[in-house]
């Protein structure tokens, strides 16, 4: 059966790395593999995303940007995610639902209550079978984001929404069984190593 | 005290003529007003508009639908209306929160329960404190949609996504104090007065 997996983590923290990483092990299991990234991932998502991450000159209010976020996510979880999943092939996906938890929840200040009633309504149940959460200090994580180049409209916050975001990804992910932080400190290997053994862990049958 | 008054209805009921003698009526009351249309009415919220009302390759889901539609009436009510109202300037709208409760709850079938708790969620109780709804046969109303010229993605309907549209405006407009069913048939001329007749008895103080 195939499987929604999720990287998570902060700017910087080594997503896109980890997502090579883990589409490289499951491709070695002998599983087909498609990847996404959030927001977007769909033609209408991308245009989603687009509001979201450019910098305008009218505000984009906390709850509009929520929005946005989920309207993107349906787009990808309807079109592109679910129809992967019910094909058997395996999505391992750059950021999901902890990301708006974690930035529009903890960073903004929205209630976590509204944002899973949000969820809820356009999601139902639906959810990732595993997310791994890249753990690494706010400072560390965006000095690697400024050494790629252009910041944009989110990656402008102050460090203090970085403080509150990570704060926030913590407390989610020791809730759920489903989340596993991995240390995301130290050089590619040693990070690699951690996921692969977070992988055989949880998805190898014993035998 | 500035008021926020709209206008609902199906395509060709007649709602933007009927804003302009709103507002005229309003002028000649002393009253200083701005006019705004939904989704829309921001630089932000027309982006949005022109997603939900573009012909796309890939399928809007109706769930990315219903929250773009919200994403770009939290940025209308907070970067214009509400910032209206607090300088006592009236407003008048062509469609607000009704519309999505009637086309995406009664044309699309998305449960009303879910689309009000969207609506709490980044609107909280803000309302509108008069809404005209201009009632319309759905066939009378979309001959004169389509004679104005080329139909958007949700002018495309069929006809009975349109005759549940309207039901559910029924059943909401019945059930709200706040709103008042105006019959839209006849010449603009009887709707006018039915219209300003409405304005008197809801927004003169008697003496």
């Amino acid at each position: 059966m195939s499987r929604f997996i999720v990287i998570e983590g902060l700017e910087g923290a080594g997503k896109s790395t980890v997502q090579a990483h883990v589409v490289h092990w499951l491709e070695a299991q002998g599983h087909r593999v498609i990847t996404t990234r959030e927001p977007g991932g769909t033609p209408l998502a991308e245009k989603m995303r687009a509001l979201v991450k450019e910098v305008h000159e009218e505000p984009l209010t906390m709850e509009a940007e929520l929005l946005l976020m989920y309207a993107a996510r349906v787009q990808l979880v309807k079109n592109r995610i679910q129809p992967a999943l019910r094909d058997g092939t395996w999505v391992v996906g750059d950021r999901h639902d902890l990301s708006s938890r974690a930035y529009q929840g903890g960073g903004r200040g929205i209630e976590d209550r509204l944002i899973c009633q949000i969820k809820q309504a356009v999601l139902g149940d639906f959810k990732p079978d595993l997310t791994l959460y890249l753990d690494i200090d706010p400072a560390a994580g965006l000095a690697r984001a400024r050494g790629r180049g252009e910041l944009d409209r989110i990656e402008l916050e102050k460090i203090d929404f970085f403080e509150r975001t990570r704060a926030r990804y913590l407390e989610l992910v020791q809730a759920d069984p489903d989340c596993e932080r991995i240390d995301a400190s130290g050089n590619e290997q040693e990070v690699k190593t951690r996921v692969l053994a977070c992988l055989e862990r949880r998805l190898c049958t014993p035998g």
